[in-house]
């Protein structure tokens, strides 16, 4: 089969020397990669610059990308050719749209310019003691996934942060719902370490525990591949 | 002679999965790092996780920081015992304060009130349209090094994007002076490439010229030990 799997984190640029980063060390995808290649498959590994990558094997295409727009580009006409998307990257929520002293908001009644505007100098000047940052919402790609191909597998992630487990549960499969995913693995920062990566794959009616990130791919590679 | 290098970028954290990542390799801290460990100096690098490291060596300790509050914190007692400091992290600005709704901006008569505010939250909902994240100025470790360390010789850096020569040079001439440095190593983002690296070795009264990372290392050492 032909496998395509998105790891590391993207990152949005406010001006040519700051962004916005979704840390990812890219050690799941390596991992999930590694096992689907092991089996025979044909993987494409979409990742960042920073994030830790398998080594060149013959039946593995890695193509990188840095922020959002970046990767929309590069997903549509893959998604459109691979029979299955485990989509394990951490893809940022939000983009900046403009960076200003506190100042200028305290002097304007309308504080909606602010979204229209953009920043005309490469490195924004760092002289007063606040500054605000607006930024918009970027296109959810995991929605647009069965919209390009309706016959793909997808496997998406949800990360949250220190909840209750019927709260992890149920933000996914609200977007399990929401983007027609096979499964959605959830998992809970808390509950990650080194040793340890604590995660539910999720689909309709189950919760699949696993607790290292071997055991996530080789869960993944047996739903997958055996159901 | 005991030479402190700082290398890599910071990250300063927005939640608990994001932050704001000031981008530098740690290529060029490594190349000075290597030529004084070659002449026989113990070097102590002040570096982040993903910035690139010259191999482990006998005189050579390797330290990690993650934000400015971090760097701060392990600079102060590293100053205070080393006889050379070349500052060349690219070191945040600005640090998160707090982040939300744009709505909530709009529904508010008191601007301000957001610069005393902090989220609760581990990590930030992604549910409106745009969102506004305020920021405050970070301390600025290079002034502080000649109160620390009186004796220390201080090589800063300065990066501007896209600049003239001119305004660079007095940028750095403003910031030599500020900071009681040494020399101020001048570049902008525009001359750097994979092969090319121009830069220029400001002082009171010069400008020296260099093109390459290794010349820059080059450069340094001979004015730091031959001066």
């Amino acid at each position: 089969m032909k496998i395509l799997i998105t790891s590391g984190g993207t990152t949005e640029k406010i001006d040519a020397v700051r962004g916005i980063t979704n840390h990812s060390t890219g050690y799941l995808g390596k991992e999930i990669a590694e096992l689907f290649l092991a089996k025979g498959h044909q993987v494409t590994l979409v990742t960042t610059k920073t994030a830790v990558k398998p080594e060149p094997k013959e039946n593995l295409k890695i193509t990188e990308i840095t922020n959002v727009e970046s990767l929309l580009r590069k997903m549509e006409p893959l998604v459109k050719e691979h029979d299955v998307l485990i989509h394990s990257m951490a893809v940022s929520d939000y983009t900046p749209i403009y960076m200003t002293d506190f100042a200028e908001l305290e002097d304007t009644e309308d504080l909606a310019q602010f979204l229209h505007k953009s920043n005309t100098e490469s490195k924004i000047s760092s002289a007063s003691d606040y500054q605000v940052l607006f930024l918009k919402k970027t296109p959810k790609i995991i929605s647009l996934v069965k919209q390009w191909n309706p016959d793909i597998q997808l496997i998406g992630f949800k990360l949250l942060v220190n909840v209750r487990k019927e709260e992890l549960f149920e933000v996914a499969r609200a977007s399990l719902k929401r983007n027609k995913a096979d499964i959605i693995v959830a998992n809970d920062l808390s509950d990650i370490t080194p040793d340890q990566h604590i995660a539910y794959l999720v689909d309709e009616k189950n919760e699949e525990k696993v607790t290292t990130k071997s055991a996530i791919a080789q869960a993944l590679f047996e739903r997958i591949c055996h159901d």
